[in-house]
């Protein structure tokens, strides 16, 4: 598949914008109007540039309203056109994209229509041009794929074909199937979006609100497998406003990973399967405050399993079947945070394989004679991920066994990553790409400092994102609190509280209010919720089943973790996202009342 | 008028949103239930907070979904809606908000719905409380405020009575004006909102976009007017994402000027009215580059006028009626900025007053005895606005001359000011509000970092406000380079940048591909073109007339400043937006080769 990108996906010059595509490995660009018009290089030098980093221009766009139903602007826009041929020469690019008209000057004929393409065709002919037609969701008088391919068979110009957009022709609830009926010979180009379903405007939706393959609700493995005889290149253009603050090179990256992904669901061109993910085989935590955090597991009903042979930085605690990893960073001031995750996996190297050609970097764990390979790379947001065969036996480096010991705790229910800002699609594309899972709807939250976004994802395990406001003047709530956290699995969640508190364990406070509400609300035997009220857990509940959880604080000063416990009965599919408003005020009461930041 | 805002309008805790609504001067609160659940505070707490601050808790809100087909379910409302009466005995609240119903157990009949509200009456007089029935726009039955009338009207209870909210009912069109046929007695309660027009769904539209008063497109006035016999408070429910994120000071203070606005132009409660504004009477320029900044002054054709007599560090440049004061911060490595505009005003006292009926700080200049007073308020972005008389007096303390030696620079065009992020919408209601202008569309221009957002006004002068990503992945680009400036008027931009090139003026250079786009599109001698390429001045254009600009480069190092020379040929209205993402990319390359961050 010969990919490329639409420069206006990305940030930056156009000469950056073309390093970037080049860097992340796509094949061909197409170059937006504008970015060439803003840019102080001439189109040769952009041609130059082009070729030496191995880039194809593919495409020119866009070329707007070009037919009109009054003979002298139609005249003015094909010297309109002719004066755009030139520069595509001097650009070596030979493909224009001509978009259907939005205008009043419409033409609203498809005989009229399909003479003035061929006018262009010829024109295109004389400077060895093609024209790639396309139906804008909003034109004035061609606003489907389907309409767009009549004029241009009726044109019938060698010249002038179509371009299919998926986000014109999915926007619209349009029938991607329809694309099998038609020649593909006439298929010049084919563009690539995705958008999150919207309830608005056309214009504005897609003006402001694409993202690439795989990151919006649009079914675009279903219009790729509809484009089975096509051969031309494969485009992303994106309008999107956070791509436009992004930084450039990772921009780019997650673009071709979009295109990697949806070639495979597409069947186009395979990847390795996903990998049958069993579980978390362990979690690794960096920290500057050791005590606080091997305080706290102790609290938590871990036991410390030993050090590493080798590394004599790194300790292993276990509770249940949970195995935490510990780095000790010593008193350096660095925040306590999720480091890595291990993830089970039935094929370690096959699950890596996919990780990389999904773009994802490598990172190789240091490991000497004796000790365990573990495959690894890393996501977006620096977490390095390992993927473990079954059997845990890099323990034996620490000395250590499998499981030892009875625990409340027992397992990993799950583990959510902070992400920064605008970074949400790019991470949730990563880990259902390469992990194989299923994303459920996103949830908003309310927190004292602005809206924390979360995004649970759910296969083999439960993984879940947070992305809270990065600029609220309310202090830099996501830098200090609130974002990552580990939820351990337990039977019995005011049982595990009660053991905990008597082990000497700080659970997050929680209002009475909040019981008060409880109350009014859902029906709990009293007894319950004095329990609940007492120990500091909280309850949620859905169709299916309840969930009883409780926090502690953070995990060490300054810290970015903190860990929740978590009961799930009957058949609960949730997070405790109800329950996050009350837990986030709670925490960002704390983090205002010390001395870090949030204004009193 | 009794002024109250609800919780949900303001960011932090709620004890933080109570002591800046009291402090901004509002006189009640509505409590929105989540924020007190997850308040560590009591509801008496709360209620002695709220009397301790000379705040009224006027409203306790939402009550969803109360009334309901299922008999069974309707006695479970009844119960939590017993609790909530609880609750609020507790808070010293003695109103709730109800809204109807938007679940698939609505009752879609108007007298068994007349009958759970008689119960709910009922419930309430036992507990001395009153209900306000609201119709949301969405509501699965009831959506209209006419409708949730009629029904109040049915139930024909003394503790039922509707609410109004202007969001739901200006949102989906329907007139106001229809309020004035309701008895004011059962109308208990009044909510404003604003919001921009969007073509979108009303629920994700209510939830995230609303805005204050005067901040949006609807006719809040008209609102009011229709307000006319009601006595009750006047509350702002403002659901926005960005508010959420916001200094909670700040917020509460742009929401009382927004009260204070619309009961003005409502005719309720009337303000000294706009000033006629004349024309800028001077601008302030700080710098850290004093050398710098003059030498551009004198290559655009500006003579020093004098020094101040007093204060050592402040000049006067002029050219034709352009005044420019200069304040030398020395080398503190302080930016260029634009520190005062002085506003030319028929009554320069009754302009201030007016001001600071609308929530302005006022500023004092310091003047001693033979001086002249310039009363000024501070605007929100912390740019000083001095109300002038004619005549420019205050010269006489530089041993200056108004209007002194002929220029190519005829005046003011328009001054450009940079608003932080998320508060576009402030500083356009308190300019508008403040000085009578005009706002007119936003536009949003693409620079390689992010889209700039820009807002021009218009009255006896021409203001605009810019706003960029601050968050940028790019770079800091608001703070570098691109968002203040000054536009100065001329007769003939092509002699004006030549006279300026002769003088030694560096302009900003503009790409070559620029032209070229520019002779495809517009039809202009070959000659003219040829004379705005070799001078770097731009060309834009509409209906009525055209538009002849050039920039300096950033005035001193750091910089926030920059100078536009602009020529306005036949009626044009614009403000050259088509060409500022040129200019934005010129300067942001400017910048990445410069030192100053960004990375290439």
């Amino acid at each position: 598949m010969h990919t490329a990108i639409a420069t206006v996906c990305l940030s930056g010059t156009l000469a950056e914008k073309l390093r970037s595509a080049a860097d992340a490995g796509f094949d061909g660009v197409e170059i937006f109007e504008q970015d060439l018009t803003v840019s102080p290089h001439s189109p040769e030098q952009i041609r130059e540039r082009a070729e030496s980093l191995g880039l194809s221009i593919d495409l020119f766009q866009p070329f707007r309203d070009f037919d009109a139903t009054d003979e002298q602007l139609f005249q003015c826009n094909l010297r309109r056109l002719e004066a755009k041929f030139q520069l595509m020469r001097r650009l070596g690019c030979r493909m224009i994209l001509l978009c259907s008209n939005v205008s009043e000057s419409a033409v609203r004929d498809d005989d009229a229509l399909a003479r003035q393409l061929r006018a262009a065709g010829d024109l295109a002919e004389r400077y060895d041009m093609l024209i790639a037609y396309e139906a804008l969701a909003w034109g004035t008088y061609v606003n489907r794929f389907r309409h767009s391919y009549d004029i241009v068979m009726k044109a019938k110009h060698p010249r002038v074909g179509i371009c299919l957009d998926s986000f014109h022709i999915l926007s619209r609830g349009d029938d991607p199937a329809g694309i099998r009926d038609l020649d593909p010979e006439r298929i010049f180009f084919v563009q690539l979006a995705d958008a999150p379903h919207r309830d608005m405007n056309l214009l504005e939706w897609s003006r402001h609100d694409r993202v690439f393959p795989g990151e919006g609700e649009l079914d675009l493995p279903g219009f790729v497998s509809a484009l089975s005889e096509y051969r031309g290149p494969v485009s992303l253009e994106i309008f999107n406003d956070s791509f436009r603050e992004a930084d450039v090179t990772r921009t780019a990256i997650d673009g071709l990973r979009s295109l990697t992904w949806v070639a495979d669901q597409a069947g186009r061109e395979p990847l390795p399967p996903a990998p049958r993910v069993a579980s978390y085989d362990f979690i690794e935590v960096h920290t500057g405050s050791l005590g606080e955090v091997t305080k706290i597991l102790h609290h938590l009903g871990f036991r410390l399993g030993g050090y590493h042979r080798r590394k004599t930085d790194v300790q292993v605690w276990s509770a249940g079947s949970v195995t935490i990893v510990i780095r000790d960073l010593g008193p350096t001031g660095e925040p306590t945070r999720l480091h890595a995750l291990g993830i089970s996996v039935d094929d370690p190297g096959s699950a890596c394989r996919r990780a990389e050609e999904l773009q994802a970097q490598r990172v190789e764990r240091s490991e000497e004679e004796g000790e365990l390979h573990l495959p690894a790379v890393e996501a977006p947001d620096g977490t390095e991920m390992y993927f473990c065969p079954p059997g845990q036996e890099w323990l034996r480096e620490f000395h250590a066994q499998p499981g030892e010991g009875e625990s409340f705790i027992t397992g990993v229910d799950h583990v959510t990553l902070a992400q920064p800002w605008h970074r949400l699609d790019e991470a949730r594309l990563f880990f259902t790409s390469v992990l194989g899972l299923k994303a459920h709807p996103v949830e908003q939250v309310p927190t004292p400092a602005g809206l924390v976004t979360s995004q649970a994802m759910r296969g083999g395990l439960r993984l879940a994102l947070n992305v809270a406001p990065e600029a609220s003047e309310q202090g830099d709530f996501l830098a200090a609190s609130y974002p990552e956290h580990l939820t351990l699995a337990t039977n019995d969640a005011l049982a595990a509280a009660q053991s905990c508190v008597d082990r000497g364990l700080r659970i997050l406070d929680i209002p009475d209010n909040y019981y008060d509400d409880l109350a009014a609300r859902v029906d709990l035997p009293e007894a319950t919720l004095a329990e609940l009220r007492r120990l500091n857990v909280l309850y949620d509940a859905d169709e299916n089943g309840e969930y009883f959880h409780f926090y502690t604080e953070t995990l060490g000063t300054p810290g970015k973790l903190y860990i929740e416990v978590a009961e799930r009965r009957g058949g609960y599919e949730g997070y405790g996202w109800a329950d996050a408003a009350v837990r986030l005020a709670a925490q960002y009461r704390v983090l205002r009342d010390s001395t870090r930041g949030i204004p009193s």
